[in-house]
């Protein structure tokens, strides 16, 4: 008789699968893919905004926008330009999984697309078990947030590769500590890019944008 | 044969049976409960840390600091004199649950406790999930994650009695509309109370501190 496998556990191999079918299919396009999370409002869908304005007629990128409950995420990328937005209402679950990205991904150009950007639903503890198939997650973490949360919430930065922290505008309004952030999270992640920005004044975006076009670039290798 | 019960309300059921069962406990002995809520970083150690140096000396208060990792948050509040403080590391886990309370519940001597303060882990999906017992759950937001939140994560809401928002004193450094969120909290659920403050000005607290106050005369008959 085959061993009974956990409930569990046959959901994470059954969504790494999946995970690893996206992969590849975005990787044969040369398609560069980042799964964005953090807490609600630390500012993943504002820095999406500035970064379809920014980037979005030179480069073409496809959107996928999380929600546990309304499409306003989508209608605010579509609004700030984006043209190839899909919306995923995940109707009270907490987290996307792989299955409903290969399900959106269907509707995309693979051909001409350079970047896919997957917003996830605002929670900092589920979504980091969840491969999407992408090739970094980028975490963010807003100044208003508390310096702690690397620590209290270890999983999200062990799994991703970028912090950004967002809201460097209002640094000095509570006890929040720029450099123990830092700390903090190098503790939990020692390889961890991070930058630092305000998607309100902009200060540092310059950073994010030609961080984000050297792997476009890195990703595409020139073909002579 | 008996029907196969799914997994998932299994565990509901479950939990609710636990959760019933708290209740009863701590309503036999006229202790008032709360079930702190939020994003991370909302502020709900901060508020509890206000409460604690307001009322601890008038009321017995036991404390219930749930956390995915680190003991920060219990230590946070035994350092604001809280004196029965129990910390409850998840491992992982996004939310508490019952079975989680009532393991810690039998350290606190409920004969002369007044008020149970649990604070949930920072998440604002799955905890709503998952009765604690408690009387009321209290979510907090603070005016730096955004007016939309009530519609995007509308089942925390909708489950809270109160909704308190933090960081007043934050109002105008970005577009969050106190009106507006407060319309959107509504719209999700008609009966929530409302409180404004800040805990790091203190502005709005001696309302949150008399609505508690209340709360536990309400909760505590007067015996002639």
């Amino acid at each position: 008789m085959p061993r009974q496998i956990p409930l569990k556990e046959k959901l994470t191999s059954e969504n790494d699968r999946l995970a690893a079918q996206i992969r590849e299919q975005l990787q044969q396009h040369e398609i560069f893919a980042l799964n964005f999370v953090s807490s609600p409002g630390s500012g993943k869908t504002s820095l999406l905004e500035k970064t379809i304005a920014a980037l979005g007629n030179s480069l073409e990128i496809g959107l996928i926008a999380g929600d546990v409950q309304t499409e306003n995420d989508a209608e605010r990328l579509t609004r700030a330009g984006g043209r190839m937005v899909r919306p995923i209402v995940t109707g009270g679950a907490c987290h996307l999984d792989a299955k409903m990205i290969t399900r959106v991904l269907s509707e995309f150009n693979l051909e001409t697309l350079d970047l896919l950007f997957i917003e996830n639903v605002g929670n900092l503890v589920c979504p980091s078990s969840f491969d999407l198939g992408e090739d970094m997650k980028v975490v963010l973490i807003s100044t208003t947030e508390g310096d702690d949360k690397p620590l209290k919430y270890p999983g999200m930065f062990r799994r991703s590769s970028v912090m950004v922290v967002n809201k460097i505008d209002l640094l000095g309004t509570s006890d929040f500590d720029l450099e123990r952030v830092k700390k903090h999270a190098r503790q939990i992640n020692a390889d961890l890019d991070i930058l630092e920005l305000s998607c309100r004044t902009g200060d540092g975006l310059d950073t994010w944008l030609q961080w984000l076009q050297r792997r476009v670039r890195k990703n595409r290798p020139i073909v002579a």
